[in-house]
C-alpha cells in the first residue's frame, strides 16, 4: 500500500511558526517519523507541501491510480476551500484529515471543516502524533477494505 | 464575435468525477459541442481550464480587448472567490454563469454565488446543455448590445 | 412533445410594469416567440397566466397526462408558495424554472426559490431569452428521457 | 355535534401524489372512514377541499354558527398562511390540526406551523389515522366544553 | 381625485372578530366614515374587500388610469405576499398602508411588512382613525404632486 | 401486543403541578384510562415513570424483545436529551410521542423535539386524551405492520 | 387638552439637513403648522427639541400632570434608547410616534423602534404631515378616552 | 501508567444498535482490543459504561489520584452536558475524546462538542480504531509530560 | 422558617476544583457559614448536593410542604436542564439562584439560565458570599410574604 | 470605607413608575435604608441619580481616589451604554451591579448587560433588598482586598 | 484650512485609563502633537472633548461654516450612537474616524462602527499616530476637493 | 529599515478598473509615490503584486529576516484567506493593512477582514494616501520598537 501525505499552506514553516501553538517539530522531522512508521507497518509514504490551493488540487487529482489513500492536513484551506473538497470527492480515494492543534480550542472560524465530512475520520490536537495516528488509521482502514 | 469559455477547478476530471452528480460527458466533448454550436451561430470560442484561482483571474484580466464575452463555470470558486468576482467586475466584459448540476438541490454552501450578481444571467442544472444554452444566451445578448 | 408555459402573478403587465427591471417586451410577444421556436424544434406549446396561487395549482395538477413538461415563471410565488412546490412535486412532470431578471441582483428575499430544487434546472437574467432557452432546455431534456 | 373537515391544497391528488410520502389512500377513502367513525361516535361531518387560500378562508368564515369544530389539514398553507391563521382566530371555533406525514422528519420549512398555536392540539404522522384520531379528539373536546 | 380603499383578508369580519384586538367597529362603518371625510375633503372613494390574494392583485392592477391613489390595509398579506408587493410596484400608483392595530405590539411575524417600503407612508394603531388619517395623508400627498 | 407507556420527569406530580397548564388529572388516572382502552382494543400496557434521564434510557433499552411499541411523553427531556433519542433509535421499536399541552403555544425552547423525527407520529394538546389517542395510533400502526 | 410635541436629536437642523431625505421644511414651520391645526381642533400644543437623551427623558418625566399626550419624533433615539422607552412607560401618558421619512425604505437599523410598542400608534413617511396626522390622531384618541 | 476508558450512554448496545452507523463490534470486543494494546504499550486500562450523566460525573471525579488519563466517548452527552465538561475541567486529568462514527457527516447537533475544547485532542470516524488510536495518543502524551 | 440549600453537579469538589475560578473555600465551609447566618437570622437550613439531574429533581419535589424556600446553585444544569426548571415551577416554592463566579465573564453558554426567570432573583460573582446573600434575600422575601 | 451609590435613568420616579414592576418604594426610602445599613456595617455612602449618560460617566470618573467602590443600578443604560462600561473600566474601582426587578423575566433586550462582565458580581430581583445586598457584598469584598 | 478634533467619552482619562490598551500618552500630549503637525502642514486645529452624546452632537452641528473637516474619535459612541451618525450626515462636512487601539482585536461589539460608512476613511491601531495620520489624511483630502 | 509593499489580486488593473470606486491612479504611480516618501523618511521599499493566493503566501514567508515590516493591501483575499492570515502570523513581522476604498461603505462581505486583527493597524478610504499613511505608520512603529 502506498500513501500520500499532503501538507497545506504554511506548514513548511513548522518549528519556526508560532511554536506555542504548533510546537517545535519541523516538517522534515514529521516526514521522517512517518517514514519510520510506514516501514514498521509495511507500507510506503510520499510527501508534498504547497501554499497554493491550485497545486494541492493538482496533487489530489494525480493520486488516482497511484496511491491507496491520503493523509491530509489542509491547514487554513480546511475552512475555506470548496475546491479541495471537490477534488477529494472527485478522486474518491480514502483520506484521513489531521490537524496539529486542537481546533476546538481555537477561533470559531477554525472549527468548521469543509473536508471532514468526506474523510474516513479526523484526528486533531496531538502535534506530530496526529500524523502518525492518521497513518495508522488509514493503514488499518486500507487492510479492511 | 469571439467568446472565452472558462472552466474552473476540477472540471478537467469531468466524466470520471462523481458521474451521478455531473454526468459522463468529458470536458473535451463539451468543448467540441460548443465549437459546433459556435460555427452554427457564426461566432468563435476559445477554452481554458485551471484549478488555480490566480490563473483564472489572470485569464479573466487578459480578456479585455480580446473577447466579446465569457461563458464561465467557476465551479467551487463560485462560492468562495471574491477575487474572481472582482476580476470580472474589473474587466467589465459581459459574462454568463453556468453550472452542470442544479445547485439548488445541493449543499447549502453551494447555493450562494459570489459572481452571479454581476453576470448577465445564470443557467444551471442541464449538464452539457447548460454550456450550450449559455453560449446562445451570450451570443443573443451580444447582438442586442 | 407538448409543453405548457405557465406565467405567474403580474406577468400580464409585462411591457408596462417597471420596464427598467423587466424590459419592454409584452407577454404576447414572448408567447409568439415561443410558438416560433416550438415550430422550429418540432413540438407544441400552450400558455396560461394567472395572478391566483390556487388557479396556478389547478393548472399544474391538470398537466398530468396532457403535457410532457412545463416552462414555469412563478414570479413572486417563487419565493413564498410551498403549495405550488407541492403541486409540481405531486404531478411529477419535468419542469424548467425561468426568470426574466437576474434574481441574484435583487432583494435578498428574491434569491430564495422554493421550487428550483425540484426543477430540471433554472435560467434567469436574459429577459425574453430566458423563456426561449428554457424551452430549448426542456425539449433537449425530453428527447434524452 | 357537526364538524367540518377541511383539506388544503393538493390533497385532492392523494393516492396519486408521492405515495412514498403520503401513502396510497385517496381523499374519498379518508372521507368515507371519517363518516363511519362519525356515525359510530354519534356526530356528523361535512367535507371541503380547495387549492385556493381565499376559498379556504371563506369556508372557515362560513363555519360560524354552523359547525361545532373543524378538523383541518392546511397542507402547504400550514407554513405560509397568516391569513388562514387569522380566519381561524376570527371565527373562534375549536379546531384540530392534522398532517398525514410526520412533519418533524421533513424539510425544515415544513416544521413551522402558523396555525398550530391556535389549535386545541396537533396530530401528525399516522396517515389516514391522523384524521380519525383528530375527529375523536375534537369530539371528546366538544363533549367536555 | 379618486381613491380606492382596499381591505385585505378577514376584514369583512370586523366587529365580530377578536374585538379586544380590532375594536367593535364594522367595515361598513369604516367605509361610511371614509365617504364622509372624502366629501369634506372634496374627493371620492371606492371600496373593495377580498380574502383572495389573486383577487386583490387583480384589483390593484385595475387601478391604473382609474384611481389617483390607494389606501390599503393588506391585513395578513402584509407579511407574506410578495405578489401584492409586485402588483403595487407594477401599477406605480401612490398608496398609503394602514393597520387597525399597533403592529409593533403584536407577534414578531406581524412586524415585517413587505409592502411598506413602497408606500408613501404607513399608519398603524388608531383603529378606524388609521383609515381616516390615511385618506387625509393620501389626499394631501396628491395635492402636492 | 404489549406496549410500554413511559412518563418523563415531573409527570409524577400531575394534578398538583401547574393545573392551569397540565389539568387536574393525576398520573394514576391516566394509567387507569389507558388500561381500560387497552382492554377494549385487546392489547396490554405497562407503565413506568422516572425523573432520571439514565433510568429512562435503561427502560427504553429493556424494551427490546419485550414490548411491541412505546407511548412516550419525554416531558422536559423532549427538548434536551440526545441520549434518549439515541436509545429510541438503538432499540428500533416503533413509538408515539405524546404531550399533554399544546407545545406550539408555549416557550420557544419547548417547540423543538429531539425525538419526534424518529417517532411514528406526534400528538399534543389534548391532555389525557393525548395518551389515549397515542395508544390507539400505536395499536393501529402495529396491526398494519 | 394640552399636548407636548417632542423633537429628538438633529431635528433642529431640518431644512438644512439632507433635504433629499427630510424635505426643505424647517422645524419652526412644522411647529407653526401644528399650532394652526391645534387652534382648529380646539387644543393647545407646546414644543421642545433637544439633542440630549437625558434632556428628553427629563422633558418626558415633566409631562406628568401637565399634558394630556405627547407627539414624539425620537429621531435617532428611536432605535437605540431604552431609557426614553422607560421614561415613556413610567409617565404613562398616551403618545403617538411620528417620523418624517418612510423608515421602511431606509437602513435596516432604522426599521426597529424601541418605543413604538408603547405608543398608541405610529405614523411615518409623510414629512410635515406626519406631525399633523399625529396630532389629529392623539386628539381623537384623547376625546374617546 | 493507568488509564480509564469511559463509555457514555447507549454504548452498551454496540453491535446491536444501528450497525450501519456504528458497526458490528461489541463493547466487550473493544475493551479486549484495548487491553491487548495496553499490554503491548506497557500500561493498564480500566473500563466503565453508564447511561446516567450523574454516574459518569461521579466516575470522572473518582479518577483524581487514581488514573493518569481518560479515554472518553461521551456519546450523546458530548453535545448536551455542561456538567460532564465541568467534571473533566475540575479533575484536571488529561483526556482524549473519541467517537466511533465521523460526526462531521451526521446531524448538525452532533457536530458541536462541549468537551473537545478541554481535551488533549479528538479522534473520530474509525470505529473500534478510534479507541485504539485514542489510547496510543494518550499514552504518548503521558510519556512526554 | 426552614430553607433547603441545593448544590448542583461538581460542587462537592469545591476548593480542589479550578481554584482560580471558584476559590479555595470547600462546600463544608460554605454550609457552616450558612448555618451560622441562619442561626443569626432565626431560621434553619438543610443541605443537599448531587451530580445527578434526576436526584436534584427528586429533592426539589420533596420540598413541598417541608421547606419555605430554596437557595439553589444549579451549576452546570443552570444552562441545560429544562427538567429542573419544570420541577421548580411544579413545586411552586420561592427560590433564589446563586452562582459562585460572575457568569457574565465566562463562556457564552454559561450566560443563559433556564431557571432564573422563575426565581425570586439571582446573585452571582461573590464566591461564598453569593450563598450568604442568597439566604438573606430569601429570608427577607419570606418575611414579607 | 466610602461607597457611591449610583442610580441610572428614570429611577427618580420610583414609587410612581409602574409599581407592578418596580414596587412602591421611593428612591429616598432606598437611600435611607442604605444609610442605615452603612452605619450598621461601619462605612459611609453617598448618592447620585441622573437621567443623562454623560453625567453618569462624569460621576464615575470622579470616583477615582474618593470612593472605595460603587453600587450601580445603570437601569436602561445597562443594555445600551458602552460608554458607561468604558468609564467603569477606566477608573478601575470595584463595583456591584444591582437591579430592582428580575431582568431574566423581562424583555429579551433587558437580559444583556454591557457592564456585568466588569462587575464584582450582579444582584437582581429583590427590589430594595437588591441595593442592600449589593452594599453588603461590596463591603465584604472591600474587607478582603 | 481649519479642522476640529473631537474626542468622545472617557478620552479625558487617557494615560491613566487601562494603559495596556490605550498607552500612556495623555490627551493634552496628543493635542500638542496635532498642533505641531498642523503648523507644519499649514492649517489650524481646535479641540473638544465630552462624555455627553448630546454635547458632541451640538459640537458637530456647530461646525457648519466654521471648520473644513473633523477628525473624530467617537470612542464608545462609535458603536451605539445613531444620533452622532445623523449629526455627521446632517452637517455634511468631511470627517476622518480614528481609534487609538486596533478595534479588530477587541470585543465583537467594538468591531461595528455606525459612523465609518459616512467617513472619508478610518484609521485605527496606531495610538497617538492614528490622530496624526488622520489629520494628514484630512488635510490631503481637503487640498484635492 | 526596509519594507515590503504587497498588492493583492486585481490591483494590477488600477486606473482601468472601476474608477468610480478605486480612482484613476495606477499601481506604478502609487509605487513611485511610496518610493518618494520612503526616501523622505529615510527607509527603503520593495514591491510585489500577484493575483495568486499561494504566491502572496510565498512572498510573506520570504520576508522573514529580509524586511522590517509589510504594508499589505490584501484586496479580495482580505475577506476570504485564512491562509494569508496564517502566513502573516507565522512570520511575525509587523504589518499595516491598507485599502483604497472605504470598506465600511461597501458590500457586507467586504466589511469582515481576516487579517486586520493581526495587523498593527488598518487604514482605509483615502485612495493612494492609504498606502502613504500606511508607510508612515509602519515607519513610526518601527522606530519605537
Amino acid at each position: 500500500m502506498k500513501f500520500l501525505v499532503l501538507h497545506g499552506p504554511n506548514l513548511n514553516l513548522l518549528g519556526r511558526r508560532e511554536p506555542e501553538v504548533y510546537g517545535s517539530v519541523t516538517l522534515d522531522e514529521i516526514n521522517t517519523s512517518l517514514e519510520q512508521l510506514a516501514a514498521e507497518l509495511g507500507c510506503s509514504v510520499a510527501f508534498m507541501q504547497s501554499n497554493s490551493e491550485g497545486a494541492l488540487i493538482d496533487a489530489i487529482q494525480d493520486c488516482a491510480g497511484r496511491y491507496d489513500g491520503i493523509v491530509i492536513n489542509p491547514a487554513a484551506y480546511t475552512h475555506t476551500s470548496v475546491a479541495i473538497r471537490d477534488a477529494l470527492a472527485a478522486v474518491g480515494i480514502p483520506f484521513v484529515e489531521v490537524h496539529l492543534s486542537n481546533i476546538h480550542r481555537r477561533e470559531e472560524f477554525r472549527q468548521r471543516s469543509l473536508t471532514a465530512a468526506l474523510a474516513v475520520g479526523q484526528i486533531c490536537g496531538f502535534g506530530r502524533d496526529s500524523y502518525l495516528l492518521g497513518l495508522r488509521a488509514l493503514f488499518s482502514y486500507g487492510k479492511k477494505s
